[in-house]
């Protein structure tokens, strides 16, 4: 595409500029898809396994959370429970 | 803004409609944002009176369940947390 | 549900509390799933009547923003869209 | 945490094999925030060269479509602003 002048100009060289960030961006967007893809087989591996990928998906999230804050987000998660009689 | 002519064609009265259509959505959209803006200040008084709102809002997610079903999903997750030694 | 005891302690307050707390939360959250069903079959008769509901979409969310606002964020944009031979 | 046992039985191969997917997904989503952090980085970058960044946004959006389907977007909603009186 010969959209740019062949004197380089202010406006021509910010042109390139925009063009260069654009690609760099755009490339990081692919792998990023490429990686979701990638995770996304993961699970259907797992689903085809018999694993149940909605659990596990909770388990993935909670390990984010160190022991300690786990325990007590269930803890009053439980109180709440018991408070609304929800066995 | 005078848009729209004084005689009434097959466009100018696309646009009427098109107008209507937008205004209506406009409307509800707006009705929403209010709901949303009452919902926000009732978690500001929950957490006020003491409550962990973050259990709440989990307590809320839950109750669209029926029981069986949060009970089963209970004890698969429960049964994933023992295999990976999470207490 | 009886899952309250007749005699209110200071706990049992806070379940009726924190009951009252959720149920507030859940009208109005379901006050607005209606709305949003009925921004759905506006959308809907809109396609129906041969709109093309992705451009109303857009325009709504033009709509928001103010006269000048609005062209000059158009005015940076075709200025990228030319520098990168975007026609 | 010594949650496996010495002899593995079918109960402690499906932990490790749960381990394992879990493992796999969490170096995965680890590469996705890496790779989130780049792009925010070359946003901050471009917004230090002078760049509006929103309107980068848009064109990288707008890029992923060809050009026939940008333009005959455009076209449609030029119509409606022009019906609505949209300058």
């Amino acid at each position: 595409m010969a959209e740019e002048n062949t004197e380089p100009t202010t406006e021509t060289v910010a042109a390139g500029q925009l063009r260069a960030f654009i690609e760099r961006v755009e490339r990081l967007e692919e792998e990023k898809s490429q990686l979701q893809e990638d995770i996304k087989e993961i699970y259907a591996e797992m689903k085809g396994t018999g694993f149940d990928t909605k659990a596990v998906r909770t388990i993935i999230r909670l390990r984010k959370k160190d022991q300690a804050e786990r325990q007590e987000e269930e803890a009053i998660l439980d109180l709440y429970k018991a408070a609304l009689g929800m066995e």
